[in-house]
C-alpha cells in the first residue's frame, strides 16, 4: 500500500472506529476488503495488507465482555486435521504448476545442500524431494560430506544462487559443527531464501509496513492451519513456547503481523505454567516431550504443537515414534482444538516449503 | 562467540543448571564472566555474549517463590534520571572522541538529511546537532524543501554512503507524504544505519546469535536505563506497550534478547490494563497522553515512559508541554521505580545516537 493509502484508510479507520454501531468484526471486513490476494492456494493475505494503524481510542481500554471467547462445551478438542490441510494445499500447488509449465513452459526448482551424514536431516531431506516431485517441482541436490570444507559448501551454494533454472534454496541445517550455519546462509541469494531465514527476511516480517519475500515455513503453516479451521487471531492472547530462529521467533512476529496479543515463553521464564494458561492459542515450540501438561492450559484453549519429540518406543518399527511438546492425552480434555503429532504441523511445513518455492518462481518469471 | 564455544558454554549451562546450588544469579554471573564489553561507556554487552542456550529442565516449572520481586515499601516511586545518566554517557563518548582525534587525527562525523519545514523534526534535528557538537562529532545537514523529489533525497542519500567521512547518516523521519520511507531507508547503507532501522539490523536484532550494526537509539536507551539503575531484566515479565517499528518493535525483541518474558499490546489487545497489571517492568510507547492510569500498574513495578506527547498548556513559554504515556501523578504513587517525562528516555536517545555514530567511526578506522 502506498504511505498516501495508508493515511486514507487510517483517515477512515479513525472515523469508523468511533461509530458505535462499527463492531471490530465490521472493521476486520473493511480491511480484508482492501486485500488482494495473488493466489487462492492460502488464506493468509499478504502481511502490508494486514496493518491496520494503531489509533488508541479511550473505548478500546474497557473491558470486551461482548467477544469473550465461548469455549466448547464438549470435553474433547476437535483435531486440527494437519495432513488432510496440507493435501489440499499440495493439490493446489500441483495445479498452479501445471498451468505454468503449460503456459511458460518452465516449473519452479527447489536445490537442497545436504552436508553430513544425521539420520534426521536425509529423512527431512527426503519428504522435501518426494514432496516436491509430487506437486511436479524438479528437485536437485548436492551432498557434501561431514568433514567438508567451508569453501565447498559455500561454491555449492554460490552455483545455486548463480543457476537461473534454480528458484529456491534449502541449506539443511544443522550443519557440522566446524562450519558457520549463519555466515554460509547470510551469503544464499534473498530471492531463493525459501527457508525465510535470512536476517533481511526476518526483519521485514518484523517491520510493519515492510512485505518479507518468504515467511518462514513452519510458522506460515501454522498460521494457515489456524485460518483455515476458522480460528481467528487478531484481539487473541496468544502465547509461544520458545524463540528458536527457526520456528518460536519468527511465530511470535508473524502472529503480531495478525494482531494477535504475544508472549514469548523461553527457558528463562518464571512460571511459564501460568503465563500458558492465561493463552487463547498456545503455540508449543520448545522440543521438549510432555512440557505442556493440562494444567497449563485455559479451557478451551487452542493448541498448536509444533514439537517433533523422538521418543524410543521398541514397540515402533523404526524403535521410535513422534511425541510433540504437548502431552496429548491431558490436553484434548481441555483444549477446544488441537494439532495432533504426527499429522499435525508437520505435514503443513513441506507444504509452505513447496508454496515459497512457486512463489519463487511466479516472481523470477514475472507468471501471474 | 563460535559455534564450538557455544556448544561448549551449552554444555557446561546443563551441568551447571542440574545442581541445586548454583542459582539463577549464580548463573548470570557464569554467563557475564564470558562477556567483553568492547568498551566502558555503555553497560549493555554485547547481544550475542547474553544469548544462552534453553536448557527446558523439568525444574523450571515450579514456581520461583524465592525470587519473588520485592515491592518497595514507599509508595512513591524512585525517579530514573535520564538525563544524568545521559550526561554521564555524553562525557565517556567525549573522551573517546578526543582519544581518536589525538591518536588517528579522525573524528565521527554524523549527517542528517531533513526534508520539510516539521516543528518537531526540526527540534530533533537541531538537538542532534547540539549533542553531537558537544561531544566533538563532526555535523553535517542537508535540507531539502517540503516538495522535494524522491531522486533529490535518494541523491542526498548516496553521497552521504560513498563520503568515506560520514559514519552515520540519519533520514530525519517522518517523510513527506509523496515520499516512500521503506523504499528510501532501504538505500541507506548498512554500515551507516545509525537509527538502526534497516531490516537486516531488525533481522539481526532478533535472530539469537546475531549482532545488529547498530541498536535503534530509544530501546538501547531504555535498556541502558534499566541496567543503570540495577534493575534486573533477565527472568522478568515485561510489558511493551506499541509496537511501532522505531520503538516498541526493537523494545520488544531487544528485551528478549535480554532474557525478559515479553508481552506487546497494541490497539487491537484486550484489556491492555489488565496485561499490564501483569508487568514487572512496563515500557510504554504508545504516543498517548494518560493512556497508562496508576490501575495498570502492579505495586512495585517499574516504569519506563517513553511516549513525548506535546499537550495544549498557554502556561507554557511554547504553548505546549510535553506528557509521557503514563499519569505520572498516579503512577509515582504505585511504581516503585519510574522514568520522568522530559527528562527520562528523551535525553538518552540522543545520546545512544552519538555512541552509534561513534561505534560506526572506530569500526570505519578499526580504532580500538
Amino acid at each position: 500500500m502506498t504511505k498516501s493509502r495508508v493515511r486514507s484508510v487510517a483517515a477512515l479507520w479513525q472515523i469508523l472506529s468511533r461509530k458505535s454501531f462499527v463492531t471490530s468484526s465490521t472493521l476486520k471486513a473493511f480491511s480484508t476488503s482492501l486485500i488482494n490476494p495473488s493466489n487462492s492456494i492460502l488464506m493468509a493475505p499478504s502481511l502490508v495488507s494486514l496493518d491496520c494503524p494503531d489509533l488508541w481510542t479511550s473505548s478500546f481500554v474497557q473491558s470486551d465482555r461482548s467477544s469473550i471467547q465461548k469455549y466448547s462445551s464438549k470435553r474433547v478438542a476437535q483435531i486440527i486435521d494437519g495432513k488432510a490441510i496440507a493435501d489440499e494445499i499440495r493439490s493446489g500447488i500441483a495445479l498452479e504448476v501445471r498451468r505454468m509449465k503449460e503456459s511458460i513452459g518452465q516449473v519452479p526448482e527447489l536445490a537442497v545442500i545436504l552436508v553430513g551424514q544425521r539420520r534426521d536431516s536425509q529423512t527431512y531431506v527426503r519428504n522435501k524431494k518426494i514432496g516436491s516431485e509430487e506437486v511436479g517441482i524438479k528437485f536437485v541436490m548436492t551432498t557434501l560430506p561431514d568433514n567438508c570444507t567451508e569453501y565447498e559448501v559455500c561454491n555449492a551454494l554460490q552455483n545455486y544462487n548463480e543457476n537461473p533454472s534454480v528458484h529456491g534454496i534449502i541449506l539443511q541445517l544443522p550443519l557440522p559443527q566446524h562450519l558457520d550455519e549463519g555466515k554460509i546462509l547470510s551469503l544464499l541469494s534473498l530471492e531463493k531464501d525459501v527457508d525465510g531465514f535470512h536476517p533481511v527476511n526476518i526483519g521485514n516480517l518484523a517491520l510493519l509496513g515492510r512485505e518479507p519475500l518468504f515467511i518462514p515455513c513452519t510458522p506460515k503453516g501454522c498460521i494457515e492451519l489456524l485460518l483455515r479451521s476458522g480460528i481467528e487471531i487478531m484481539g487473541k492472547k496468544v502465547v509461544v513456547i520458545g524463540r528458536s530462529n527457526v520456528v518460536g521467533l519468527p511465530m511470535s512476529l508473524l502472529l503480531q503481523r495478525h494482531h494477535a496479543t504475544v508472549t514469548i515463553i523461553h527457558a528463562y521464564t518464571r512460571n511459564p505454567d501460568k503465563i500458558s494458561r492465561e493463552a487463547d492459542i498456545l503455540i508449543t515450540a520448545a522440543g521438549v516431550p510432555n512440557l505442556v501438561r493440562g494444567s497449563w492450559l485455559k479451557p478451551g484453549a487452542i493448541v498448536v504443537d509444533v514439537g517433533t519429540n523422538p521418543v524410543e518406543d521398541p514397540e515402533c518399527e523404526r524403535g521410535y515414534r513422534l511425541m510433540g511438546d504437548v502431552c496429548f492425552e491431558e490436553a484434548s480434555k481441555i483444549a477446544s482444538a488441537i494439532t495432533p503429532v504426527p499429522g499435525g504441523v508437520g505435514p503443513m511445513t513441506v507444504a509452505m516449503l513447496l508454496y515459497n518455492t512457486l512463489e519463487s518462481a511466479k516472481r523470477a518469471y514475472k507468471f501471474t
